[in-house]
């Protein structure tokens, strides 16, 4: 199979340049780069997929402020579905979980060279801010999950969150529900902006208003339901859509608490399908996120990174789980 | 290398519970499903990449409306990115042009069944309705270049249109021009209001007002810069943005006649790169499309969507090249 020097020698040409012709660099002539597909199409030259030699590219993920350990928590299926991709690409991978704000200690760039690994995979629910602030000028190429910085060596994978709740909105007016409520995570968290837009979406393509009284913000770690849900009930709402499935866990039992029937008195809904969505009772309407999904395409991500494409964002397809949780409303 | 059949022997469990395990499916219970990540970890399983045996996988790509056969054309480099890769991949490439609205005569699943494609990949500026309407429920694994639509098959591959026309407002904005004005493509396609998205963002963020009257609709595919430029000028615009190369193109060719020296009098801005952006007098700054990019990520995007991941979106990053056509407007 020719390589990228039988090419260039047939052409009289420097490896580079041919590399470049190959890779669509600006810094090739259209004649030259014509020349160079057209002899490489001809010799039935095939790009070579993945690094060979002795060392195995090193590669370093790190976890703040998300569980991974036990299959119940959010970050266990993205590790595995990373891990299963990367060992396919022989990849040495390496899991650092950060305490909370320890990244301030670290110099990215830095550490990576140091140590040396080729690419990082980032994921936490609130990233450090001065962690956002160096990806903003890294040259590592790195993937966040669901944080989106305009460098051209950092991607972002996740899944669509407008689109996510869109559904779960489209589910409930579908049903008959029209004062529906939204118990969203933290301010700060660019998800929670984009769920949040979903919901407005959401009403507005079903012809439904936003009721602002309806819309609170709790957090996505602890339980904050209480705080909420009996406002939402005296203000009307039919159905509370959770940002979260572990907020929605929490409104599920303060709505017990205040012998409301789920979802004869209220719908609930949540996001995530994390396994405890299938054993609350009665159990969970959500969206799911495919986890493993999501790790196996933060790989793909990072491979084509590190062969310089520059990827911005990835975004994979949420799907809407119906369980016991959501009903008609009483009329 | 173990393989599913061999995890499936050891555990006693069917090949299609192992796979659903490890592909990360909902109807595996989590005890299970964690027995079958562990032992796959534990018996050091590596994912086959890709299918094997006889029959390579057959791939169809639809281009309606774009040149691709001359290395001057926008489709040129996104088809041979994607051929470079879908070599790796032993795939069979057919490449279908279609005349502007054939498709209706098409059933795209039928044809892509009967003609034994195992998945598809369409591109065109302005894809018929009755296509995109196809899209909405089609079962073959497709991906669309820059069209969005919300059906598990089908995923959109393009640059981040909006942040492209970010940058180059920004650039301008900085240069010292406050009179800018936007010639945009159709406003029926998606691009367009991407791209318009961008210049409003833009602007907002460097503290310009948008003027609506200098805002206006041409199309991409042919000449219409002469009916809007000296209208920009009376309006007192310094800088005219356009969402193509091709656009600033006219809108150079127009200020010529008229007279005004670009950046000197007026700064104009491009989209793309097309390779003419660095012929033109004087040579055009503008917004890099990696095409060659398009291509192989298309392909990759490809290959995830065929092995069962729902991928929504895949965004490129643009990139500002500066030439010649922007400068400090006049005092």
């Amino acid at each position: 199979m020719p390589t990228i020097k039988d090419i260039a020698t047939r052409l009289n040409l420097s490896v580079s340049t041919v590399s470049k012709g190959l890779s669509g660099a600006s810094d090739v002539s259209d004649k030259t780069r014509q020349l160079i597909i057209n002899t490489a199409m001809e010799m039935g030259y095939v790009p070579k997929q993945g690094r060979e030699g002795a060392n195995p590219v090193k590669i370093c993920v790190f976890i703040e402020n998300m569980g991974y350990e036990r299959i119940e928590q959010f970050g266990y299926d993205i590790i595995v579905g990373f891990k299963l991709e990367a060992a396919a690409k022989k990849w040495d991978v390496s899991i650092v979980p950060l305490a909370m704000n320890q990244e301030s200690q670290y110099n990215y760039d830095d550490y990576m060279v140091t140590h040396h690994y080729a690419a990082g995979f980032l994921l936490g629910f609130t990233l450090h801010n001065d962690f956002i602030a160096q990806m903003q000028k890294t040259n590592i190429p790195t993937v966040l999950l669901d944080n989106v910085v305009y460098n051209k060596n950092v991607a972002c994978v996740g899944i669509d969150n407008q689109q996510g709740i869109f559904y779960v909105v489209e589910h409930l007016a579908r049903l008959g529900h029209r004062n529906i409520a939204m118990l969203n995570g933290e301010t700060i968290s660019r998800v929670s902006h984009e769920r949040l837009n979903g919901f407005r979406l959401g009403m507005e393509k079903c012809g439904l208003n936003v009721r602002e009284e309806l819309v609170a913000h709790g957090d996505y770690m602890t339980d904050c339901a209480d705080k909420f849900v009996s406002y939402f009930i005296r203000e009307g709402a039919t159905a509370i859509v959770c940002a979260s499935d572990l907020l929605a866990h929490g409104v599920l039992r303060e709505l017990y608490r205040m012998g409301l029937r789920v979802p004869d008195d209220v719908s609930v809904a949540g996001f995530d399908d994390l396994p405890l969505a299938s054993y609350t009772t009665p159990s969970l309407t959500t969206i799911r996120q495919n986890r493993m999904a999501i790790g196996k395409s933060v790989c793909m991500v990072m491979d084509q990174m590190m062969h310089g494409t520059h990827i911005n964002r990835l975004l994979l397809m949420p799907e809407l789980v119906v369980r016991e949780s959501t009903g008609k409303p009483k009329i």
